[in-house]
């Protein structure tokens, strides 16, 4: 199983919106016989992949999951009908399958008379595959906010100079993180400042390898985004962020556009209304890579489902933070998280964290009893 | 060696402005005959302990200190005399003697005939003795800033509360240090809002047999500490270090004061004139509380030798930060630190970092030439 979970991992960044999966396939001796992983949406499924390699051996076998087998048909048949044709005789998955629609595989199999366990390694699957799984349990995209900032919580110095506070390894590892998520989001602030490209790059692959995520550009007023900014380049594409009554005439024809309601009292765009319009266009996991006002609305609307920062021994005493107003007035509403692990990067430290709470859906009703 | 490390750390927090040391006798066979630790200034050095405890047994054999043995005769006699007339064959020591007066150790030994190594695990004993070598070497007490924040580097909420951004786990921790210290330092902000004790306690211990630090309350403007404050409680000494041209009557009778120059054109202490004051107070290790603006002028002087840092796993987007103005403006005058240490207490993270160069001596002069 844990081979599955590392062949699942090849497929992050370019499946969405479907999940990554990876499938190993023992013959009846034990030995593996065949693997697979789900490379892109449309293409064949991790078990597909694993039972066409394994060929006669599947047959008295074991497949090893680390999804349960989906039982409908979408642009592929349900792999749990190919699991049953192909005649092994044990599956094993990690972790159920939260999707309704593609759900009951492991039913259908048991049907079949074929022996199912689940829960091997679900952890660690999970952790794996956590994008996906949030987008299916919250119906929006995962969020993974992800800063840089030095000791003291900031993001820059005093005269706005950022360039570097974190080491190469850090910036790296930032673009490991854009090309695993199907979309990367800034602010108009950032927009403005840093006139970022968003586009992953990876010193050991080759462009052409590297699935490039949506780039997302949160412009309220469409004011920030010009004409010549990096994010632009044509390299990946491209979304602008507007308010539904701004004035988009500056924008036109620069990127494709989506127009969206401001947030309730505020000025920026309504986060719910955002990811839902990133998940209309099957985004299912986003990169938020701030500034700290945006970051801040999303903490605000409890919006984020993980945290990574990138922490740079240094002291600077001054300068933008990395978070700004999350509408949080007094210690007790603080956003609690766990830490999930702290490394080593080179000379920094890269933290990552996650919500102690569910978030609340977007409108709990105030409960009238208790 | 390891084992007179060990030994040398039962004495840290009670040694000043003594160092800390450990001393491991082995007997001819190479069998432990005899172990000492220096607990207090004016009491037997580690050496006396464990000739002591050994007695017969030292002739012939190993003596494993973690400093070079003094040369010279201070309110005990010189060690390496009493381990010449032990009659040790061996000595072997971890760390140098960086103390003009005391050092010389290691050529009386050799003199006497007497096989003699240092280096050994030099760099674990140094860390263990890190606050008394800085002391020697710059002439000045050893400063570590602690800090408690959040993810974002808040140390309060937007409405000043604090209660508590850390675990238990942490704040046992910083009890351990300020037992470690000499002398614990705040800011008038501090007294003010928090109305701090600064007395270390310890669940396992009898107040008793803890050594209290130096309670250092930095009130330039003598108008911070106020009859009652938990600071003067009377359970550990404590210092008002105001400004020389302050009216200090709204203080007189409640603490001993020491009256110091203030920073050049700024409204603070100067910080090397109060390190001065202290280190005459035979104050060889402080540990810095805060607030923002204390550490940031302590950051300023380049008077941090390190940085213990208590993550707490949460956000606030608002509030207080730990550190304020350093003087820091642009990126390329950052404080860089080098990571030394990154551990779990609890739900929290404890890092710990050094300056990545020693500080510059108080009054450099400015170079004339290139």
């Amino acid at each position: 199983m844990r081979r599955a979970i590392a062949l699942a991992a090849r497929g992050l960044g370019s499946t969405s919106p479907n999940p990554a999966v990876g499938c190993v396939i023992l013959d009846a001796s034990g030995a593996t016989a065949g693997e697979g992983s789900h490379l892109r949406a449309g293409g064949p499924h991790a078990e597909v992949h694993a039972l066409r390699e394994a060929g006669e051996r599947a047959r008295g076998g074991t497949a090893l999951v680390t999804l349960e087998p989906c039982a409908h048909t979408g642009r592929t048949g349900p792999c749990a009908r190919a699991l049953v044709d192909a005649g092994v005789s044990r599956v094993v998955y990690a972790v159920a399958d939260p999707n309704a629609e593609a759900a009951g595989g492991a039913a259908t199999l048991a049907a079949a008379g074929i022996d199912v366990e689940g829960g091997l390694l679900a952890e660690e699957a999970e952790e794996g595959n956590i994008a996906w799984l949030t987008s299916v349990r919250r119906g929006r995209p995962f969020v993974r906010w992800k800063y840089a900032a030095t000791l003291d919580g900031r993001s820059a110095a005093a005269d706005g100079t950022s360039r570097w506070i974190t080491s190469p390894g850090s910036r790296a590892d930032v673009h490991r993180l854009r090309a695993e998520a199907d979309a990367v989001v800034v602010g108009s602030g950032t927009a403005r400042t840093d006139d970022p490209h968003l586009g992953a790059r990876d010193a050991a692959l080759l462009d052409s390898e590297i699935t490039q995520p949506l780039r997302v550009v949160v412009d309220s007023s469409a004011s920030a985004v010009k004409p010549g900014a990096r994010v632009l380049d044509g390299s990946a594409p491209t979304l602008i962020a507007v308010a539904e009554d701004a004035d988009a005439s500056r924008i036109e024809g620069l990127a494709p556009v989506v127009r969206l309601p401001r947030a309730p009292g505020g000025t920026g765009l309504s986060i719910p209304a955002l990811l839902r319009g990133l998940y209309e266009r099957d985004v299912r996991s986003v990169l938020l890579e701030g500034g700290p006002t945006l970051a801040g609305a999303f903490v605000a609307a409890r919006a984020v489902d993980q945290v990574v920062g990138y922490l740079a021994p240094a002291l600077l005493g001054a300068g933008p933070h990395v978070l700004a107003d999350a509408g949080i007035g007094t210690i007790a509403e603080a956003l609690r998280l766990r830490v999930t692990g702290a490394d080593r990067i080179g000379p920094d430290l890269r933290l990552t964290a996650v919500p102690v709470l569910p978030a609340p859906p977007a409108t709990a009703p105030a409960s009238e009893e208790s």
